[in-house]
C-alpha cells in the first residue's frame, strides 16, 4: 500500500512550473538556511527526539534551502539554464519544494501526516537521485556549444560547488528523518543515530576504504600497493581515535584518495619490482582529527592542482546517465571536488599537496570536537548575488601563471 | 670621494613631498610595471650586457614601481597614512622617485652620468634599508589607536603583501645594477650573475640554511634536532639538483621554516629523550623545484595556519627600531608572510600544511626552469584599486568558521 503511494507520486507529473510555484519559492528565499550542529542531529535521535518537531522544522527548513539554491540556478547563464538537463534539475526542485509545502496546512499531530511525510521525503529523495549526473551532462552541452571563457569556469565552479553541497545537506536531512522515524530501527548499525555514529572509529574506516579501494585495483591492476598506517591520539595517548561523524561520508572520501592513490603509484611504478606502500597518518588533535594520505605516485605539477578539484576542467569520462557505475579507478572526475564537500559540510576541508616528480600527499581535516561540527550551507544574499556577475578584470598582478590564466588574457585579447 | 658623495645625499633633506613630485607619481603610475625573466636578468650580466641599456631600463622602471605603490599606499585609511611611520616611508618613497627622474635629462653616453647613477642607487637603497621595521611600527602605531576589524586585517594584508613584493622587485632590479657595473667583479661569488646563479645548488643552500639555523638553535637551546634529506632529481636522475635562482632568497626562505620547525620540535618534545629528525625532500620535477620540511613539533589547528602569515595578527614582539638583529628563533613575526613573497616573486609559492598534535610540512614550490622564473609583480590598476573599496559584508555561507570570522559577526553586530 504504501509502496503504491510512493509509485503513484513519483510517476505524477511535474507541473510545479508556474506562478504559484514561483511565489513559494520568493517566499521561502526570504529565509536563510538553519545549519545545525551534530549535537543537534544527535537530539532529533535522543529518547528526548521528537518526530513531530523534526516534522515542524523539515517542512520549513527543506523548502528554505530548495528556495535559496533555487535564487542561485536563477542567475546561471541563460544559454545553461535553457539546456534540457538544467531545466529538468530545475524542475524536480520545483517539484519538490512544492510537495513539501502542502504539509504546512497539516497537523503534526496525525499519525497520517507523519506517514505521509516520510512517503514524500522518500519521494524527493528519489527524484533527485540523478542530480549530479544531469546537471553534469547540462554543464557539457553548454560547453559543447559555447566557448567557455575563464570567469564562466570560475562562476560554474562557484555554482556547483555551493549546489552540490546544498544537496549533501538536503539528502543528510531527509535521511536523518527516514531513518530515525520510519518504525524500523538501524539493524545494521545499531550504534549509529540514523547516519551518524557517535562513536566513529576512523582508523575502522580508513582499513574498510582501503580493502575496498584495494580490491578494485586488484580487479583492474591485478597488483596492490600495501597499506602503512600510522595513529596519533593526541587527546588520550594509546587509545584508539573515535570522532562522531557520519561513517559513510568519511568512506566516500577516503575511498576517493585512496583510489587515486593507488592508480597513480602503480602507474608510476610500473617499472619497478614492488610498489612503494600508500602511507596514512591519522592524527586526533584538540581540535582536528587529520588523516594523511601519502603516495609515490610522482605527483602532478601544482600549477595542475587545482584544476583535479575543476567540475569545469574534468577529464573524466562523460558521466553516464543511466544508474550502471563509472570504471574503477577512473581518475578525478567529480569525485575530488564531491569529496571536498563532503568534507567542508562539516567544517572540515581536504587538500592535495603535489611534489611533482614523486608523490602527493592528501589531507582530510574533520572536527574533532562534535561541538565545531555545524553545517555549512550556502546562503542566498548580497554577497551570492554579486559572485554571479563577476567579469573578466584586469590582473592586480602583472604577471599571470601560464594556466589558466593565459587564456585569460587570450580571450580578451580576441 | 664616491663615499663622500653618497653620505652627502643620504643626509640631504627630503623635499620631494610637494605639487611637482604628486605630478611625477601620477605621471608614472600611467604605467605598468614591465616583470622581467630570470632569463632577462641574466642577459644584463652576460658579455653582451650594456650598462647603458641597464640605465636606460632602470631611469624608467623604477619610477615606475614607486609610482604604483605610491598609488596604493594613497588608498590607505587615512589614520594609517598619517601615522609618523607611514608618513616617513611615503616621503622616503617620493624622494627617491624624484632622485631617479633626475636622470631623465641625462645623457647614458656620459661615464660620469652612470657613474652618479649608480651612486644614486646606493642612496636610494640605504634610504629603504628599514623600510620592512617602519611600516610595521606604522601598523602597531594604528592598531593601539584603532579597532582592527576583519575588513580592515584584509586589506592590510593585500597591502603589505604587494608593498613588500614591490619593495623585493626593487631591491632585485638595484642590486643587480650595483653588483654588475660598480668594475668590482664579485670576488665571493665569481659564478653568480649579480645575485642570481645560474646554476644554483639546492641540497648545498638547504645544507648551509640549517647548519645556521642549528648553530642559533644550539646557542639558545642547547640542543638541536639532526636533518635528515632526501633528494630525486627527477629529471636526471641521480646527478645533483641545480635551478638558476637567487641562492639568497632560498636561503631566507629555508633559514625562516628551519628555524620554526627546530623551535617547534624542540619545546614539542622536551620530555623525550632525543629528537626527531627535520626531514628535508628535495625533488625536481619537470615544471617545480619542491622542498618540503617536515617537523614533529605538534603543529597547530587548521583554523590557525593563514594567522602565522598575518601581518597583522603577527604575536612577534614588536620590531626593534634601530640596526640590532631580534631575538634568535623568536617565532612567527613577518619571517613566513616575507618567506612566501620571495618565494612567489618567481612564480613559486611557500605553505605550510599542519596536522595538529603531529607536526608541520612546509613546501616551497620553485620554477624548475628559469623561462618560468619571471617575476610578480603588483600593478596598481582598477582591480587594485577596488580591494581597498571592500566593505564588511554578509558571508555567502551560513556558518562561518569560529576564528576569526566570528569577530566580523561581533563588529558587525556592535
Amino acid at each position: 500500500m504504501k509502496a503504491a503511494r510512493i509509485a503513484l507520486r513519483t510517476a505524477a507529473p511535474l507541473v510545479a512550473s508556474g506562478p504559484p510555484a514561483r511565489r513559494e519559492v520568493e517566499r521561502f528565499a526570504r529565509f536563510s538556511p538553519s545549519p545545525l550542529s551534530m549535537q543537534q542531529f544527535l537530539d532529533f535521535g535522543s529518547v528526548n527526539g521528537c518526530e513531530r518537531t523534526s516534522f515542524a522544522f523539515l517542512r520549513q527548513e527543506l523548502p528554505v534551502r530548495l528556495a535559496n539554491i533555487l535564487k542561485e540556478i536563477d542567475l546561471l547563464p541563460v544559454q545553461l539554464q535553457s539546456t534540457p538537463s538544467v531545466t529538468l534539475v530545475k524542475s524536480w526542485y520545483m517539484q519538490s519544494l512544492m510537495d513539501l509545502v502542502e504539509f504546512h496546512q497539516k497537523s503534526p499531530d496525525d499519525h497520517r501526516v507523519l506517514s505521509d511525510f516520510i512517503d514524500s521525503l522518500v519521494t524527493v529523495r528519489n527524484r533527485h537521485h540523478n542530480v549530479v549526473p544531469t546537471m553534469a551532462q547540462g554543464i557539457i552541452e553548454y560547453k559543447d556549444t559555447f566557448k567557455v571563457d575563464p570567469v564562466m569556469n570560475q562562476n560554474i565552479q562557484y555554482f556547483l560547488d555551493r549546489f552540490y553541497m546544498n544537496r549533501i545537506s538536503f539528502r543528510m536531512l531527509i535521511n536523518q528523518h527516514a531513518l530515525l522515524f520510519d518504525g524500523n530501527a538501524n539493524l545494521m548499525h545499531p550504534q549509529q543515530i540514523g547516519s551518524i555514529d557517535p562513536c566513529c572509529d576512523v582508523v575502522a574506516v580508513v582499513h574498510d576504504a582501503f580493502e575496498s579501494s584495494r580490491m578494485l585495483c586488484e580487479q583492474y591492476y591485478l597488483t596492490s600497493p600495501e597499506l602503512k598506517l600510522t595513529q596519533v591520539n593526541g587527546k588520550a595517548p594509546g587509545q584508539a581515535i573515535h570522532i562522531v561523524y557520519v561513517p559513510s561520508h568519511l568512506f566516500h572520501m577516503l575511498f576517493e584518495l585512496f583510489k587515486n592513490a593507488m592508480r597513480a603509484t602503480i602507474e608510476y611504478q610500473e617499472s619497478l619490482s614492488s610498489l612503494s606502500p600508500i602511507e596514512v597518518t591519522v592524527v586526533l588533535g584538540n581540535e582536528d582529527l587529520t588523516i594523511k594520505i601519502s603516495d609515490r605516485g610522482g605527483g602532478v605539477p601544482v600549477r595542475q592542482v587545482e584544476r583535479l578539484f575543476s567540475y569545469m576542467y574534468s577529464t573524466a569520462p562523460r558521466p553516464v546517465m543511466d544508474d550502471s557505475h563509472s570504471a574503477p579507478l577512473a581518475g578525478f572526475g567529480y569525485g575530488l571536488p564531491i569529496s571536498r564537500l563532503y568534507a567542508k559540510y562539516f567544517q572540515g576541508n581536504l587538500n592535495l599537496y603535489s611534489i611533482s616528480g614523486y608523490g602527493i600527499d592528501a589531507v582530510i581535516y574533520l572536527k574533532a570536537l562534535s561541538t565545531d561540527s555545524i553545517e555549512k550551507l550556502p546562503v542566498f544574499n548580497k554577497s551570492a548575488y554579486k559572485h554571479y556577475q563577476a567579469t573578466s578584470e584586469a590582473d592586480d598582478w602583472c604577471v599571470p601563471s601560464k594556466e589558466p590564466k593565459n587564456l585569460a588574457k587570450q580571450s580578451i585579447a580576441i
